[in-house]
């Protein structure tokens, strides 16, 4: 008899923007399973009665196995990620190997969709993603710059406000400058730019700039970037898109 | 004394998929504004000590105008959207009444995030947005139809995994269709693709096809249609995008 598998987002910070179906996937779970700093957004929801697994941040492959083999086995797992689970989360990962197995093996799923980076980032910020946006992730962990960069000018052609994950870490300093030397050729200097750190937790903190004085040191592991398009105006505090899109 | 406007996202459905930042906003509220549909995703929440004003779904502008109006006098309102209202939703019309009042008058104002309905599509298909995307309405109601299909020309090339809002209504019925003819220049016809309607409801249905034999009659006002990119992949029932990106 095979056991469940709960892919939960958490949301960006505490216990204020999570959702209730998460909360009671982590509650019910017999097995929880996250990076360390997972884990502890959602300590308030475990117990002794329950198997919990810290795992580093970059086991991710390790954790997915981990979670799914104690799913298949019989147990109720949660294995939980900040944000959305399914937006640079762990969903991808977990049904991967999911779907290796024999279909006999196989537990159920459910992913439990949570507030992303980018939503969060948007509402301290006002209304920046009011019409069309895209999410990239300046990471090229995963992938060539290259293939990231040609992204970022399409997306920059099409006047898309683009949410930026991932810009800056300890080991990548230089893609989020180069994205501003990117961004500039499409964009005017004066376009409105966010930068949300921590969102949702008591270190958030919120910076308002210009593509033209935008320094990419503002930006750290936590940092969601937010760039205007032709339609996002700055309102005193607020950045905030307009719903209505011109002729070409 | 000015007052308080919370723009506030309920999520895609009923209480499951609500954080207790949205559920504090709307119980807190003295007054509390909606369309009818939007108040009745959240009458668990409301009673008899409150103002719930109700109105009909094409009068945003004068609902946005009711609320900051009634902020403005000194009361603690809330006005709900379904999924975020940042995201195709209230909150740009909200911050662009407020910020046309003089300093002295603008209530303050907080918009709290909800899961906004390309997420919970995305949980409910698998992981389809594991990697970069672009959400896009279809919607002319607010742009000429260059204007959209442009932007559909330039995410379509860049290879990101698509959402697609307001897809088809009662008076749009062709443009998913113009939609499809577009995206199939771009992307093979066995593109995998996800369709789901009323997500986070009762009557949530998930469809699944490909490009070539996606039929718009399948969508309605209320489906996210959401398009697979290079890297998407169907593994059994699920939709799933790799999180690593390959070289150009």
């Amino acid at each position: 008899m095979t056991g469940t598998l709960a892919v939960v987002g958490l949301g960006p910070g505490g216990a204020a923007h999570r959702t209730r179906a998460a909360e009671d996937a982590v509650r019910d779970a017999q097995v929880v399973l996250g990076y360390q700093a997972y884990l502890m957004a959602c300590a308030d929801l475990t117990g002794p009665h329950q198997c919990v697994l810290s795992s580093g941040i970059g086991a991710e492959q390790q954790r997915a196995e981990d979670a799914v083999r104690a799913a298949a086995g019989g147990a109720r797992v949660a294995l939980v990620s900040s944000g959305d689970a399914g937006i640079y989360g762990m969903a991808s990962l977990a049904l991967t190997t999911v779907a290796a197995l024999p279909p006999a093996q196989r537990p159920a799923v459910q992913v439990v969709p949570g507030i992303t980076a980018a939503v969060a980032a948007a509402a301290l910020l006002g209304a920046p993603l009011a019409r069309d946006f895209a999410c990239l992730t300046l990471s090229d962990a995963l992938a060539p710059w290259e293939a990231v960069e040609a992204r970022l000018r399409a997306v920059a052609a099409a006047d898309l406000v683009l949410a930026l994950y991932n810009p800056r870490s300890r080991g990548r300093s230089w893609q989020l400058g180069r994205a501003r030397e990117v961004l500039v050729e499409y964009r005017p200097g004066d376009t409105p730019v966010g930068l949300v750190t921590d969102a949702g937790r008591d270190s958030t903190q919120v910076e308002l700039t210009t593509l033209a004085t935008l320094d990419p040191a503002q930006a750290g592991m936590h940092t969601v970037v937010i760039v205007g398009g032709t339609s996002t105006n700055r309102l005193g505090d607020w950045l905030v898109t307009a719903r209505s899109l011109g002729a070409l």
